[in-house]
């Protein structure tokens, strides 16, 4: 009952056995090899873009850091929501890359950035040299919160952003599990919508270590060769991370994978909502969960073997609070979550549940 | 008859299936699972040394750019041979993660820098705040010519550098063929001889994406934690790393690799050295063999199918010269190199040369 | 009627005689000349430390992101009061000298940093390597707000921040009219209180272009050497910056300036807080007065000739506001402002004030 | 007898005349000013350019290092000669402007880069990623060993610069000298010859603290304005740089300086040029004397009280060699050099030698 993150896990099967099997034989290093190379068609296959620039690496947070690099100078600002993983939890990982930029962090319900505090934020901005300027906008999706931003909502934040000059970034971590939320293609979600740079995630959803960098704007993809050569992310034996996409891509497995995950999310919510003295914090956008749990019941869960995060010091939505006596957690379901470790969980919940009420 | 590098083939087969055995169940991310834990332990055995710091990473040049940024601050030089690897193969890594740090190339045959040229050279820097001061003094062991540097050299190097404030990193991309050619321990070659820092390669000796820097002095290690965080080298799945390392290590399998591959290039070297009109540039010092050919014979082993690369630009040994209708090329034997692999090339290079007596 | 900041003119009498008394003759570059080299014993005098490390530069935007890269390393915090100048008006200086480091802006009444809330903050921070730790406190003395902590308050500040590892930081673009303002020593308000670098302030206060870095520990004290040479503020005709300064130190002329300007606020604060419909948002700490006046007035007073900076956008007391119809404003004197030109200020105000009444 | 170097001496009276005259009154700051605005058609007219940029700074360092970032990315090379300044005198501010980016010596005679070795170094480099891509050619003009480029020169190095997608940087820290030598225009010198950003020295010619970055492509100044304020070299009291550049232009007092020290440069090589055992290392190609003394002389004139810097260790033209018992010496003269400073030089340097030859 490990519901800490999705990345608590290894590799799915068809993932693992696709490093295994492409294993054997002599190939070229640095990604000159045919595996890489064949990565460059099938992403643009799958997302629809004929210009589509890609470049794996091996973690989340170089592919973040790396994308906003390509798109914000050194003196420039990236806005972001105030509670993003890349604003928090990278170990300035941005201000490394990009040499020194300043991420400005934007509020907005659900960790998803309000539009209009967006323009707003914009309009007021001092136009002086002493202020640096805003040049990228980046987008959680999922957010920190487990909410998936709708179509137009992208649409709108990356039509504020282009008007004044920035470009887009989406930090895709759970980019799987929103895309199997929403049931849209991936380009819908992305360039159509006004994306220029994705960060695809796999490594929460099947891969062991993988990550994407689909860059939509060709002027925005000259860099990148450079930067991830010189930051050691370009692999020298490129099999190993073209092994994982390709089997992740393969026969949908990714979404096969998300929407799995985002099944056992609504199973968990379901059951946990059905219980006295439960509700949830925000509604399931994808495969996290936020219940307020009574305390004793988060005890009892924790006492029973179960793992996840604390969220209480994290933002609600407005009217929402989490009372004395209360706690509000974290819990992510992955691809490999069984409905049966789902299961067993809510009848521990069920039982400390039942147990207090006597 | 694949004798570009030591990079092109896959993982060996423990290692390969350390990776499997791994991959399931639910562990802490980040680093903090118990097969990461244990490397510590692990390394410290290897080293002889219970202080030495241990960060994994995927690649070698992260390994070597995070260790000559915990080194060598911004303002700083870091010395090293002119044809290092980390001065003329990494895109400027150094650089990139020591926030602009400079490294300055120092003469010396067989690409080991000449200790009278390193303490000639301290000598006759200006003492001047205009004059960037040396920090680091970086060994690559193999050097880019194939050669080991002999203990009592790298203790004298070292001691150079310590008498005028410099830490000392030896790029041990290619560490365990040099520890099988010269019958050492790890700890002789390393903390013994007065390096602070070792990035221990295990990627081209049977790895699929592993290496470690090692810290033998404790106030070189505070930065590390951060730095590698933020340059997105923190696998989450931090398994992937440690099952491989773990594997690499587990009953000298590490020594075994290098020393078949060492072999390898002893039996190419032996059989090359037969024919006429071929000699070697520099002696076998680990697996690489550079032998100055016929361009004939150059032609007639790639058409044959071999791959390996052309060195005719690179340094020779004092009074040794590339003549007109001569090619100076590398071979490199990896652990995964056939004796039948090098007994085809030979029989391809003996009917060439026949031939070309005919 | 210039009250828009006190650098909007040049330099005072003393100073400006001094840089053309001292461009006589041949002196050696880059600092080795006699009046620089005298500074360091001026300021260990002024400021009764016998170790004082002196590095003058020519702006207070050097100086200050000169200090903050001496304490923090590019992945460490900088905390400071979310109004700082550092963190608002120098684009970013403060990131690039640090290679990327980040402030982190905490909340105060007065632009002042609450010692509970950095106490808090310091509490509630997540030991992880995804968290950047903090390292450094700096403080503005005078604050976005024109108050000046009390000694007692710095040194509480001080003692929070050393009992967590941070150094301290004091930005002091305007340390002479806080002294000036609480009848200190320059000692007190510095080392003793817990001090450990000053960006001591002279362009704002008298000189034409020139600050000082003024460092109380020796550690930090090493590597400003080189980052200044680097970042091109080592000038080569030294002796423009010594003479400023050692004219700025002759006869306490900088804390005669002060007092100057100091007195010409309070003048201006007593003037505009007897008109009718203006009230001060805060107190007078310094040289700096900042009236809420009804709009009409404000409008007059530009209308006249009088230049000042809006500054109704910024933060107040608890339970201050300003109204529809009014605005609140910065007014600055400097040490070249004459009683005439403030009583023509109030004259007009006066005037403004009668009109709107009748 | 100063002859260390050109910034031995304060400024000159015209420009010392400036500051004092423009010191009184209130002035916008930050450059605002109508002094410093005037500065870009002073310069507009002056190069025959109009659309100019036009950048003030207090330094050569900064100036040198800030035209450099704003053409190289920090993965970027900047080809100069091995020699130059930017490469050895600076303390790496190149390396911290761009953020990483490396310098890249290239030899020639006389400190200026062979047209040659730069076509046949761009044409032998790696097309790889491990390769950093050139980005941008700096020429020093005069060069360190005091030569001048003629404009064919120019124009030929700019133009396979060109070819290779580099732009061109001009080190002017004596670009008035090399101006006063070839009598040409300053355009010619520069944009007509394909230079794209030139540092424009004033501080070595007359200046107190003025240098001054010249950007002729518009594309290359966007980034400058905000560069400079973050790095700090946005004076506050713009008035003094524009001073003493208003002035340094006024009646070509700039070429009036510089056409005076290199007649004294003359004057100095013609005496020392007819002395037993005196030769000249190179021709006198603006203010600057490389003269080769017979030890004796060179120790006479030292204890006679000359000053200069010894240059036995620098570069010499192809068979030309310092013997032993002899002593390469660098002797600079500035617009402050006096002919009697010169006759008097050159009259201990007779007496010495007579004596010896006695």
């Amino acid at each position: 009952m490990n519901f800490a993150s999705d990345n608590v896990v290894g590799a799915s099967a068809p993932i693992l056995e696709a490093i295994v099997r492409h294993n054997a034989g002599a190939l070229p290093a640095y990604g000159a090899d045919p595996l890489t190379l064949g990565l460059t068609p099938r992403f643009r296959e799958v997302f629809e873009h004929g210009d589509l620039a890609v470049f794996p690496v091996a973690t989340g947070t170089a592919s973040n850091a790396l994308a906003l690099a390509a798109m914000v100078p050194p003196f420039g600002l990236c806005l972001c929501h105030e509670e993003a993983h890349v604003m928090e939890d990278e170990c300035g990982a941005p201000e490394f890359y990009t040499h020194g930029a300043k991420l400005q962090g934007l509020p907005g319900t659900g960790s998803k950035i309000d539009p209009a505090a967006l323009a707003a934020w914009l309009a007021a901005l001092p136009r002086h040299v002493k202020q640096m300027p805003p040049r990228a906008l980046s987008l959680s999706q999922l957010t920190e919160s487990g909410q998936a931003y709708g179509l137009d909502e992208i649409a709108r934040l990356s039509d504020i952003a282009h008007r004044h000059g920035l470009s887009v970034h989406m930090d895709g971590a759970r980019f799987a599990n929103a895309v199997a939320a929403l049931g849209c293609s991936p380009a819908e979600m992305t360039w159509k919508a006004g994306v220029d740079i994705l960060s695809f995630g796999a490594s929460k959803n099947g891969a062991l270590a993988a990550e994407v960098i689909l860059v939509f704007r060709a002027d925005l993809a000259e860099t990148l060769e450079y930067r991830r050569k010189r930051a050691g992310h370009l692999l020298s034996k490129g099999r190993f991370l073209a092994a994982q996409l390709d089997a992740y891509l393969a026969g949908d497995h990714w979404l096969a994978n998300a929407r799995h995950a985002n099944r056992m999310a609504a199973r968990l919510a379901e059951g946990l909502g059905a219980l006295p003295g439960v509700r949830l914090a925000w509604p399931v956008g994808g495969n996290e969960v936020f219940p307020i749990l009574p305390a004793a019941l988060d005890r009892a869960l924790r006492q029973g073997g179960a793992l996840y995060y604390d969220w209480t010091s994290r933002s609600l939505p407005p009217g929402e609070a989490v009372a004395e006596g209360e706690a509000l957690v974290r819990l992510i379901t992955a691809f490999s979550t069984g409905a049966d470790e789902v299961d067993a969980f809510l009848d521990l919940a069920r039982q400390a549940s039942r147990r207090a009420a006597a």
